[in-house]
């Protein structure tokens, strides 16, 4: 074989060393990553059926069973991020043809629709307020409308910053049904309250770089035995090949069979942050959320700003706040990150101008990240012209 | 919300520092990292939509150009392992009642041809000896013969270390029957020759973790105009949300808005080992691989052993030998893990027990790992009892 020398052989990029800036990371996500979770990724590599390597996954699965408080055999993270788990439950647990629940207003609802759709299934909408968490009554009236199958929906919503209630009650609903819970617990898998078992959900994912200040890459998910036997009788593979959970869990089973390569570093990196979790504690892990988000809360509101939820559907770990009428909210998150470096989000979708995304998440949720953000908020408000004096007086 | 305490909270794991041994990895994949992208991997967190992540994606799209000699815009990494990227190209360039032609014979073919069944489309397979190439004849006799749409085949094959050649005639008879094609270079980009323009392939996807030596988890790919073209003109969505091409470049081109989340500091990783690459330069890269696996082959033919492709056919990157008669595989590869902490492979499926298969990709393509390799070999075969002597004498 003779090396031919090309077109743009010669021409090679010079990209220059990486120089990624010190943000305080306090957006909708991602969280800062915990310095030991950085650590741990920059271990070697070892081979996917090194009994190293294997070692590697059994502890993660038993960090996970821990932090989503569950005895399922089927605990593993996903190789790829919260989209990739999302669609990993839709696709697994949904056939063609069959229907599922979702709530029509919102980002993740709609997300979870088209999911839904693409593997061939019906949706049906839960219509309601996108100030509000879903009512159970909503839901029975709708299962009693409708044959569903599988109904999801999301237990911190990352646009809304509201933390669904009464999450037990709607498993239960679907389940006195025949039908299966997809719960998102992206933005509170660690920040807050997650019992798997005990509220009867079928299955569950979180997400790496929110609460448990981890890189994004793989994602934990858990499927109760009812959701698991579901799969395995399923008449029709599931669309995905690299997503099929039949498959992955030869890997992550008892008897490990090559199905495909996982994220080595960001495995390696996973089970750090979840030792991190495990070391705190659940119990005191989600107060330190609670604590360290009411301090934000309180400075925000002392600066004349509005929660955005009802504070009875707070979620600490990604708060959310309205934007008073003649601020320009852009103009807010561009001075945080030019002048201190600090990162927080505003709306999505239709409430784009009408909130910022206030994250207080994991290894970001300390007190020192709170008082850069609300002395360069006030700032920022200042520049804005925003007369916060009748507050202050 | 009061906090419940629930069996198994004060059940904590405790699972212990990370701790990995320094392995000499020269099996099919992953190789050693390189320790700056390890570094790389290590820096802090940024936002997905920070002006400073969106540098790092440009760098990354110019530096994959370079990799894959493409001017193609649609030059990208995806959010996954290998598996993904070859379902990411599957599943959007086939449509539901389409034809797909693959290899019949070996892993790789069966892998692509089950994905192309679950996203709606026929498959048609090229009947082809596990221990040869793909011949363009017999190429051209299946267009001939069928109405195929899509060709998939592997550059390298990590099954069978066999180097695809032809494949620029491969592509120009799809082309001439207005079908596209789709390489897989996992084990070939950055360590042989690849020359995805010159060629004419139309999707093209290569692996972080093999000639790299970059981490899993992000992929390179790269979508030439013409296949773009008929992605964009689908007549359905594909079925997967997370791997639509079309969704996903909308954050990779060029004004980026959210699409999913992306493996953060993968891409860090994945800067830097392409990075790497252009420091070197191609075509020193494709000659280091030539060098240090052709003393390797050397070495292992001077203990008696077989290579398994034709000398026409190897692929640097990946060495398979014979498993001489009377010789345990597997009690060779244990050997080597244990008494030399180097790890390589046996067959996979057909070719189970058959083969070794010795990589030689990246940072793990340094004559300091031959030496070790080597040594370890000859004595896990004398440990076999299996007589040298008659080669060495």
């Amino acid at each position: 074989m003779g090396i031919s020398v090309e077109f743009g052989m010669s021409n090679r990029p010079d990209a220059g060393q990486l120089n990624v800036p010190s943000r305080i990371l306090m957006g909708p996500g991602p969280s800062m990553i915990s310095p030991r979770v950085r650590e741990a990724m920059a271990a070697p590599a070892l081979g996917y059926m090194d009994p190293d390597f294997l070692d590697v996954l059994d502890d993660i699965q038993e960090l996970l069973q821990y932090t989503f408080q569950t005895d399922n055999d089927w605990t593993l993270a996903t190789s790829g991020t919260g989209t990739a788990a999302m669609e990993t439950t839709i696709g697994n647990l949904l056939e063609p043809g069959e229907t599922m629940l979702v709530r029509e207003s919102g980002y993740w609802g709609d997300r979870m629709a088209q999911m839904a759709h693409r593997v061939g299934g019906e949706v049906v909408s839960l219509d309601v307020s996108p100030t509000a968490p879903i009512d159970p009554d909503d839901v029975a009236d709708a299962f009693a409308d409708n044959d569903i199958d599988v109904f999801g929906f999301t237990h911190g919503d990352t646009t809304t910053g509201i933390l669904q209630p009464d999450v037990a009650e709607l498993a239960s609903i679907a389940r006195d049904h025949d039908a299966y819970t997809i719960m998102d617990c992206v933005t509170s898998l660690s920040g807050v309250e997650v019992q798997v078992d005990d509220w009867g959900v079928d299955a569950v994912y979180g997400s790496p770089q929110k609460c448990l200040s981890c890189t994004p890459g793989v994602t934990p998910l858990t499927v109760g035995d009812r959701a698991r036997e579901k799969i395995l009788d399923r008449e029709t593979d599931p669309k995905s090949w690299y997503l099929d959970l039949t498959g992955v869990m030869e890997y992550w089973g008892d008897d490990p069979s090559y199905h495909h390569t996982p994220p080595t570093s960001s495995l390696y990196g996973l089970r750090e942050s979840l030792r991190l979790v495990a070391e705190e504690g659940l119990e005191a892990r989600w107060k330190r959320h609670r604590d360290v988000a009411g301090a934000l809360v309180e400075g925000l509101e002392d600066l004349g700003l509005e929660l955005f939820p009802d504070r009875d559907h707070w979620l600490p770990s990604l708060n959310t706040v309205r934007v008073p009428d003649g601020v320009d909210d852009a103009a807010v998150i561009d001075f945080l990150l030019s002048e201190y470096d600090i990162e927080i989000a505003g709306g999505l979708g239709e409430l784009s101008g009408e909130l910022w995304r206030i994250g207080c998440m994991g290894h970001s949720a300390r007190h020192q990240n709170v008082a850069a953000l609300l002395t360069g908020m006030e700032e920022a408000l200042a520049a804005q012209e925003y007369d916060t004096s009748a507050i202050e007086a």
